[in-house]
């Protein structure tokens, strides 16, 4: 099976990340993932001009993250990410949040997105030039 | 079977919450989330107060949130809170968030939350006292 | 000198806007600002609505905030809002963070905004209609 | 007049740091200098495991923003930070919010951190080695 893409984005615990437990508040994982998810498409060369002059938006459908271990204030972060499939309208991209220094994994999850018509606001096709980049993407999880 | 406790909690959304497509950014429903959670335990008189007596923590293990429709500047939500299952140490709770005007719902998900020794940060049993008022609310959902 | 209408807005301090201090993260007042910025124009029956019709937006052109003392999480406060000034374009509004049930002030600050035409993003007068309700509100400080 | 030492920070703007209209949203600048703020003092040597040891605490005691012209989504951004004084326990740091692409102020402000004792609460002194730093760094500033 094809490897797939993995992107990986690196940032630094920002002190407004954190909450009164001294570790990231919960939900700043999403933002993190879409940092992630950004940087990928980014390097796929895709971006919202692409998609914009199709008229699509891409919006979040469902996110899910799993919490094994902390993240602090200052401690720098590697979130991969990879595309597991894609369909007609929608793709599913999976991350892992990991403790730089000791390459601890923090979090993993997922999100769907999913191609819009921005004026009636339902699903619709990928654009061709964005599909082909995305499923030239796909693939199994690389071995570690 | 025993209807659950439903806790509604109201909110406006922020500008602040508001992203460039003009409707609420996906990572605070987790954040709306959290305000329902905390009001939850507050009708069932549970409160950190009462865990950290207990050197305990609680802490999320994972979060889910399917996006229906978008939430807008200003338009009031409900977020309704309710805990399906509990063990020994850990909890589920859902939640659906309604545009409160249209009744419409937004978004929908759930978090599992685990009590923690907050010396080793490993999962411990749910002091007596609050696992009394955890089941006495679990439940299975209303129906509508 | 007539007194300012002072409007006041509650809140409850969310577990996502503290910090690792335990105490709210400083660029949250800035939010509970916003949250009390359009508490008061709802109750001057201002809101984007009426600016909108006229191609206008509403822009933040500068923001203090001093903190005296911190929130944490959970707790109750009161915003206090008035405005203190207007001119063609732009107004003054100050702001009072106070802990609800001590009644001791946290932070003060003040915001000054700016009227400006969507497509030139230029200042543009204040329209007639809010413009006198805007001037019916200022005055000097109330006595404590 | 010797020059302030200058650190810049570069970051891209998230998603989630922009509002419905379309651009960063105001509080965002300040965790904008916090960014800078942590860099400028990583920069100097100084960080808050120095200043934890002899039990103190950097609180913000207030902070200004001025709004020049809008940030968007994906734009880099490069915050200057300079320290323009320092005294007994506080000092006074300067921020300049730079579009990177076109050099354009978007905006400017200053923060004032006091170091207090995390016993009381109160204002303490800078600790010596950390006090030289900061008084190196002081300058006017630099011809641009």
């Amino acid at each position: 099976m094809k490897p797939a893409t993995v992107i990986e984005s690196t940032l630094r615990v920002r002190y407004a990340e954190t909450d009164a437990e001294g570790v990231v508040y919960y939900a700043n994982y999403l933002i993190y993932m879409e940092v992630a998810r950004v940087n990928y498409l980014r390097a796929l060369g895709v971006d919202r001009g692409i998609w914009g002059q199709h008229g699509l938006g891409l919006v979040i459908a469902e996110a899910l993250c799993r919490y094994h271990a902390p993240a602090h204030f200052d401690e720098e972060l590697v979130i991969r990410a990879w595309l597991e499939s894609t369909r007609r309208s929608s793709s599913v991209m999976h991350y892992e949040v990991v403790h730089k220094e000791s390459g601890r994994l923090l979090a993993d999850g997922h999100t769907v997105q999913v191609f819009v018509d921005l004026k009636t606001m339902k699903p619709a096709p990928i654009p061709a030039e964005v599909l082909e980049k995305l499923r030239a993407a796909v693939g199994g999880r690389q071995a570690e």
